[in-house]
């Protein structure tokens, strides 16, 4: 079971663009908060901002080791997006199925049952 | 390839909790703009709004037939989103399997070539 207010922070931690170049940077390894910032476009104070997104959606863990705050993708947040997307796919993708079946079969009001297999 | 402007939209699109209702209710069935508009807490306007969002993102194919808006999930453009992040996940998954062979192995300064198969 999805939790649907965990979902929604992933999917809103992920709308912005910024935020997924900070998922896209820790996905090649862990790093330091200035190291994430260099090659952003935006402020250190814009990253801290962004990075508190995603850790409050579970996506990222930070974590301070002496002066330095040490940034690590968390894989089972990204994980929870890919459910809910391959989950609405897959529904979306057996409805079709069933009405292909539907078009191709022979009309009858109520579905055959299938031969039981014998024990 | 990810055509990295189409994951924009994509996210982008998805970063929203109304659009993400849309999703949802299209991943059961193709649906009239006024029938999707009915559970939804927002107007009409709104939602046609959200639509075209979703349309030009590719998530959402609509189609007008006679004086009714038909809508349509494309189930190709969840397919980029859940690539794109299977993709970042799997770079860090085996980033981390490597370290872990890395601390498991003896120190040497170049990998063992692997034995090879008879043939």
């Amino acid at each position: 079971m999805l939790n649907h207010g965990a979902v929604d922070r992933i999917f809103h931690a992920l709308g912005d663009s910024n935020r997924r170049a900070i998922v896209e940077r820790l996905s090649r390894g862990t790093m330091s908060v200035s190291d994430l910032a260099k090659p952003l476009d935006i402020t250190l104070a814009a990253v801290v901002q962004h990075l508190q997104v995603l850790e409050e959606s579970g996506l990222v863990r930070t974590e301070k080791i002496g002066r330095v705050r040490s940034c690590q993708l968390e894989p089972g947040g990204l994980r929870v997006a890919e459910d809910w997307l391959s989950n609405r796919r897959g529904l979306w993708e057996r409805r079709f199925d069933r009405l292909g079946e539907l078009l191709d079969g022979p009309e009858r009001p109520n579905p055959t049952p299938r031969k039981k297999a014998k024990t």
